[in-house]
């Protein structure tokens, strides 16, 4: 077994999920996560953990809604499951990132709908999302597999230690300030950040964390005026967009343009009120991931980029009690501050051409 | 997709499960057994179930156990997943037969222990275990992969409805008799099934069946008097235990011998007191099995053939409220009845060189 597969097992377990014995642990296993599964259950096993293994294919899914009507009971069996666990560790890894590509929306959203008491039960353990690397995946980043690997274990096996340090300071200056401004080419955007709390994704529930990897500090902005470029490609309802441009007044986007599949785009804002207003903020500070793969849990995460959500905020970024943005959708789009570009809060640098302004290099 | 894999699907949710709308199923899938899963989902989105998939890998089994100290706690939540279960369909198909080899035998045996909650809830559920035919199966027989998926095949997808008919004849015969006799090579051995209720397994909970295929008749003897000789080999705590010959007196064994490993059969006979007398005499009627596989699943419904199972006998088969021989194991034993052969209940033949009373060229 690559060794890196191991490491990533002792980062999940022990720093993500901070799995402690006797704690009721349900792992998500996909068909290409066999290995990554392997490594985990030896961890598991010494941490003295009680397992349930699910099994989380798109194919098994596909056949399921495709041959079911679209009315869904809330199944008892699987809420009961996740309503006595204490954690829930999901091992991506599939075959086919289309997977579910024909499967009707209508059938889709019914059980989604359905399904919503197990998905809050589920939100309610010390749940951890990863992704074991696939030829799947590397087929979607344009990549040799031996080539994604490297790529893949370079964004996951971080010091996160020292990464949740540094991600700190930026958690400190948003917390702290009122208003954050991004300059850079074809982008001048303000937007209020008061009253909101960071949050500093670092990969460990212990910092209200679920991605692993992670690496990124956001909040809910609001109050967004002027305009933005996002030259980080996406794919959006199975299509590739590209080159988006966004104008806000008072908080709405008044204004947009895409260079390639402007439609999608279209649909999205059209969805609700809340899919023309942003709901996150985020800085992506993990610099092991270096490129666009085409995969949001890795390119949202990306260092000296800095994306912007249309649609529903996070609530743990509100004050308790308070409602964020409230929408149907939750789209990232995100561009890239390498070069030529400065983000401000309240009047002052705080990361210019990619550097910030705790590091080496940095030019208030 | 093979379109026998579909008609395997077909008969497992309906003749075997009897899946109905609403009913809350788990399916367990072995990591080789995705294609059969795939055809089982299309089943249970038309039947209008709720569905939870697990996932079984000796290989995680084994990571697991070997890490873990052998102090286990019940886990709640698999516990809850199968008090809420109405029907559990487990779809075995491994890599490897001796995934677990290495796994000490106090870590099993005190996992085993501590899952005993949830074992019983799995068996108060409408559960049956079938197998989908593997690469790792089709060794094990010394077949090449397209025979054995022939083979397993020819197994599952029977006229089970006539098959049932067919063995209420034998269980009718069991039922109303007092004595089994059976005389072969080296053979002629008595057993009192007095009392006794025969089980018509006919791969259908509706038949107090959980196996797919099956296709035996089987009771509960005992006073088991005189010899028998087992010439289909079998593999026992891995080991290969071939030509067995028992004494019997006053219900228990007093002599033996093995061609080969006979050590093996040595420490069986030793577990306890019940590991010495019969548990289960069993009459193999599917001749879809035309041959030993080395898979207890099917060699013991083997047509043409008679088991007798050292140990533990099924409550199934004992009138309500008493209890049958008790023992720590159920090891099954297999004689070819196919050539100079007989099986009489009460002094009266009922199968003669494999041919039974009812079928044409039986000679009383």
């Amino acid at each position: 077994m690559d060794e890196r597969i191991r490491e990533h097992a002792r980062v999940l377990v022990e720093w993500s999920a901070r799995v402690e014995r006797g704690d009721d642990v349900v792992v998500s296993v996909g068909p290409e996560a066999h290995e990554l599964a392997a490594a985990v259950y030896e961890r598991l096993g010494e941490a003295g953990a009680n397992v349930v293994t699910t099994y989380d294919s798109g194919e098994l899914t596909r056949a399921y809604l495709r041959a079911h009507g679209d009315e869904f009971e809330t199944p008892d069996h699987e809420l009961a499951l996740y309503e006595h666990a204490d954690v829930v560790l999901s091992l991506g890894g599939g075959r086919n990132t289309s997977a579910t590509a024909d499967v009707p929306g209508e059938a889709r959203q019914a059980y989604a709908t359905a399904s919503t008491p197990v998905r809050e039960a589920r939100m309610d353990t010390r749940w951890v999302s990863t992704q074991h690397p696939t030829r799947s995946l590397a087929q979607q980043a344009g990549m040799a597999y031996g080539e994604y690997c490297d790529f893949a274990y370079a964004a996951i096996l971080r010091d996160w230690a020292a990464l949740a340090d540094e991600m700190a300071r930026m958690k400190e200056l948003l917390d702290d300030g009122s208003e954050v401004r991004l300059v850079k080419e074809d982008t001048d955007l303000t937007m209020s950040v008061e009253g909101r709390t960071a949050v500093n994704s670092a990969a460990s529930v212990d910092y209200d964390s679920h991605n692993l990897p992670s690496g990124e500090v956001f909040t809910a902005p609001y109050a967004t005026e002027g305009k933005v470029f996002f030259d980080v490609p996406m794919t959006l309802h199975g299509k590739r967009v590209q080159d988006v441009h966004l104008t806000f007044e008072d908080g709405e986007v008044v204004d947009y343009a895409a260079e390639s599949n402007e439609a999608v785009l279209s649909d999205i804002l059209s969805t609700d009120e809340g899919a023309r207003r942003l709901g996150e903020l985020g800085i992506g500070m993990n610099r092991g991931i270096d490129r666009f793969t085409d995969n949001i849990l890795f390119d949202e995460k990306m260092g000296d980029t800095v994306h912007l959500a249309l649609g529903r905020a996070y609530d743990s970024t509100l004050p308790e009690g308070e409602t964020g943005n409230e929408s149907a959708v939750h789209v990232d789009m995100i561009t890239d501050v390498s070069e030529d570009s400065r983000l401000e809060v309240d009047g002052e640098v705080v990361q210019r051409n990619g550097r910030f302004r705790w590091e080496d290099g940095f030019e208030a």
